[in-house]
C-alpha cells in the first residue's frame, strides 16, 4: 500500500469535494412532507463510473445509467428520487427517466445526456411525474455547496433508513490534496452482488474514466459486495462515482502511478465506511456482525462460507437472542457448498474459541453471553485449508425487521 | 400413472403396516417430562432405504445410518432421540451411536447392526447417555402395534413442532393390498437438499432394497426437496423407509412392474402429505404458500426460481403482512440466477394476474388483500421459456419465528 494520509472531514458529505453542489427537497413522493428528492451537480463535467445490480429485473434508471456510464461520456448531475423504484414499469418507466433528465438539463442549463438518475421505493409503481418535476425545479433552485445541503441530500434518499449516512475524506496524496465523499441509503433488500441500494460518491480528484471504473469495481468487491442485510438483491442497486478534477492536482491516469494506488485505497476506505453504515442501519438491526473467514483455499471460498453464515436466519436470530448457538454457525458453513472439510474448521466468537477442528472447544457460556451483549459481534471461521480470507458484514434478524417488512407499502 | 387406489387410514401411523411396533417415552432429554425418545421396530428384517442431508457437518447418526443403508443389509429397529442432534460431537458422538445400537440390540434381542439411529436437537451437545439408555429400556417395554403407540412415537420426535405429524395409506395395488405410513418432524432449519429433518416411513409392501432406494430418492426430489421453511439445511436431515413385506403379497423387485409404479406413486403421495405437514407447522407459520413455477426450460430452472422466491425474507414477510407486494416476487425471481428473461415473466396470485410479460397487470388491490387473508396462498410464476415446471411449498416469516429462534437453547 502506498504512503498517504487521509483524514475524516467532520460533517462532510457529497459537497465536500470542490465544485459540487447538492440539495434535498420534499415534493410529495413520501408522505408527511419528508424530504424525498435529491439533486447533486458538478460545476464541470465529471468522469463517471458505476456498478449496478445483477438482478435481471433491472430498474429503468439502472439500464439508463449503465448505458451512459459505458459510453464513457462526462456526467454533470444526478437526480435521486424515493417513493418509486421505477422497476417493472415497462416503457412508461423508460419514458419517465428521459423526461426527468430532460427537465434536469433544462433547469440546470446542461446537456440532458450528462444527467444520471437513481430511484428507490416500491417496485412496479410508476414515478409520479406531476410531483417529481416540480420537486426537481425546487431542488435546482436550492442547490448549494454547503455541508447543510449535503446533509439534506443524504436525508432525501432515505427510505427505511433511520438516519442519513455520509462520509468525507481529505486525502494527502503524492501529487497533492483532494477530497472524496459519499452518501448512501440502505436498509433492506440488501445483498448486493455488485453494489448496494444507492450510493453516490463525489471527488475532486482528476481520475480518468477507465481508471475510475476499475477502482470502483475493485473496491465494490471488498466493500458493498461483502455486506448482506437480508439476502434479497434489489432491482436498483447502484454505486456511482463522479470525479470532476476540481482539486487541480495532476491527472491520475495510469494504474502504475503511486497516485492511483492512493486514490484506490482512499475510495475503498470511504466505501467500506459507507457499506458498514448501511449494515449498522439495517432494517431492525440491533447488532453489527463481522464474519471473518480465513484459512481458505481462495477468496471466493471464504466469501461463499461467510455469505452462507451471514444469511442464515438461524444464526441471525440466535445473535439477536444473545444465544451463543455456535452449532448454527457450523451448520450454515456446512451447507454453503464451498467444499469445506469439517475436521479442519475452527470457530471463534470474539477471542473465545468455540469450535476446534470440527468439535466443541471449552465453551464458557457466561463469557459468550457477555460477548453477545455487545453491539459489535466478531465471528472468525478458520477453514484450515489455505491462506486466503474474506470478511462479510451483516446484522441480526429481529422482530422489528418483520414489523418493517410486513407492511412496507401500507 | 398406473391404476391403483389408496385410502387414508384415519389416525394411522407407523404401526399401521403389519408387523411394526412403536413407542414414545419421556426420559429427561426434554424438560417438563415431555415425550422425547421414540422406538420403532419390525417383527422381521426390513429392506431399508434412506436419503440424508448434504451438509458437510453431518451428524454422527447420519454417517452411521448412511453406511448401514449403503451396505444394503436388513434393518429391524430405529431409535430416535430429541434434545441433542449429536452433530459436531466428534469421537464421543460416534461412540454414543454405537452404545445406543448395542443397547437396543440387547433389549430387543436382535443384531445391533440392524438398528438405525436418528437424532434432533441442539448441535454440539453430547447425547446424555445416562438418560437415553434407561429411556430406551422403557421404550422397549412399551412397544405396541396400536395407533396410540404410533401417536406416542410421533409425539416423542417433536422439537418446535406444535403437533405430531403422521399419515397412513391403504394401497390396493395390482398384486394385492398393503399399507404405507410415516411420521415426520419439522419445524425450522429446513431447506432440505435431499431430505427434511427427520421422517420415518414404514410399509408392509415387499419391496427389494435397491428399488426402495430408487423410489425414495425420486419421491424425495418432488416432495421434501421442494419445501423450505427458512433456507437453513440441517446437519441431521434424514428420511428412512423400512419395508418388511408382512403384507404377504408377491415381491416388488422389478422397476418395469406395474406394482412398482403403484408403490412409487403411493410413497410419493405419502411423502408429499408429510412434507406439506412440515410446512404447515413451520416455525411461526401463519400461511401455507404454494409456488408453482411453469413455462421453464427445465425442471431445475423452475426449482431454482421457486426456491429463490420461497426463501426471500421480503416475500415471506409481505405475505405475513397480507401485502400483495408482487414486486418482491419478481425481484427474487430476478436474482435467482436461473437465466430468466424479464419480458416473458408473468405472475399470478391465486387466479388474479399481477404481472404480464414483466410489467404490472390490472392489479385489484382489494381482491389481492382478500386472497392474502386466506391461510393457503397460491403463487404462479410463468417464465415463458418452455414447458417444464416445479412446485415449491413454504410458509411466511413471522414475529413468532423470531421468538422461537432467538431463544431456542434457553
Amino acid at each position: 500500500m502506498a504512503y498517504w494520509v487521509s483524514k475524516h472531514i467532520k460533517e462532510g458529505g457529497v459537497t465536500s469535494p470542490q465544485g459540487f453542489k447538492a440539495s434535498g427537497v420534499a415534493c410529495g413522493l413520501k408522505p408527511n412532507e419528508a424530504l424525498d428528492l435529491s439533486l447533486v451537480t458538478s460545476d464541470t463535467l465529471c468522469a463517471a463510473a458505476g456498478v449496478f445490480t445483477t438482478n435481471v429485473f433491472q430498474a429503468a434508471p439502472v439500464a439508463y445509467d449503465r448505458a451512459l456510464i459505458e459510453s464513457r461520456r462526462g456526467v454533470q448531475a444526478v437526480v435521486i428520487n424515493t417513493g418509486s423504484a421505477n422497476a417493472c414499469t415497462g416503457n412508461q418507466g423508460k419514458a419517465d427517466v428521459l423526461t426527468t433528465v430532460k427537465a434536469a438539463g433544462e433547469l440546470l442549463g446542461i446537456d440532458p445526456e450528462t444527467v444520471l438518475v437513481m430511484s428507490t421505493g416500491v417496485i412496479g409503481k410508476p414515478l409520479p411525474m406531476d410531483k417529481l418535476i416540480p420537486g426537481l425545479r425546487q431542488a435546482a433552485q436550492q442547490l448549494a455547496a454547503t455541508d447543510d445541503a449535503a446533509l439534506q441530500a443524504a436525508r432525501a434518499i432515505m427510505t427505511t433508513d433511520t438516519h442519513p449516512k455520509q462520509a468525507a475524506l481529505k486525502v494527502t496524496g503524492p501529487t497533492g490534496d483532494y477530497t472524496i465523499a459519499g452518501m448512501v441509503k440502505g436498509a433492506g433488500m440488501i445483498e448486493p452482488h455488485v453494489a448496494t441500494m444507492l450510493c453516490l460518491i463525489t471527488t475532486d480528484a482528476p481520475v480518468t474514466q477507465p481508471l475510475l471504473q476499475i477502482a470502483l469495481a475493485e473496491a465494490a468487491g471488498r466493500t458493498f459486495n461483502c455486506i448482506t442485510i437480508d439476502g434479497d438483491m434489489s432491482t436498483n442497486d447502484t454505486v456511482l462515482v463522479l470525479a470532476n478534477g476540481a482539486s487541480g492536482i495532476s491527472p491520475i491516469d495510469d494504474p502504475q502511478q503511486e497516485a492511483y494506488d492512493v486514490f484506490a485505497d482512499a475510495l475503498e476506505t470511504l466505501m467500506l465506511e459507507l457499506a458498514q453504515a448501511v449494515v449498522r442501519d439495517g432494517e431492525g438491526a440491533t447488532r453489527f456482525i463481522t464474519i471473518e473467514v480465513q484459512g481458505a483455499r481462495d477468496r471466493a471460498q471464504a466469501h461463499q462460507v461467510g455469505k452462507a453464515v451471514a444469511n442464515s436466519k438461524l444464526v441471525k436470530t440466535a445473535i439477536y437472542g444473545q444465544d451463543a448457538n455456535w452449532g448454527r454457525i457450523v451448520c450454515a458453513a456446512g451447507y454453503s457448498q464451498a467444499g469445506i472439510a469439517p475436521e479442519t474448521v475452527s470457530v471463534w466468537l470474539g477471542d473465545q474459541q468455540l469450535v476446534r477442528e470440527g468439535a466443541p472447544y471449552e465453551i464458557d457460556e457466561e463469557r459468550s453471553s457477555a460477548l453477545l451483549a455487545k453491539t459489535d459481534i466478531d465471528i472468525t471461521i478458520d477453514l484450515g485449508q489455505g491462506e486466503e480470507r474474506a470478511t462479510i458484514w451483516t446484522c441480526d434478524l429481529t422482530h422489528r425487521y418483520i414489523d418493517i417488512n410486513a407492511h412496507y407499502r401500507s
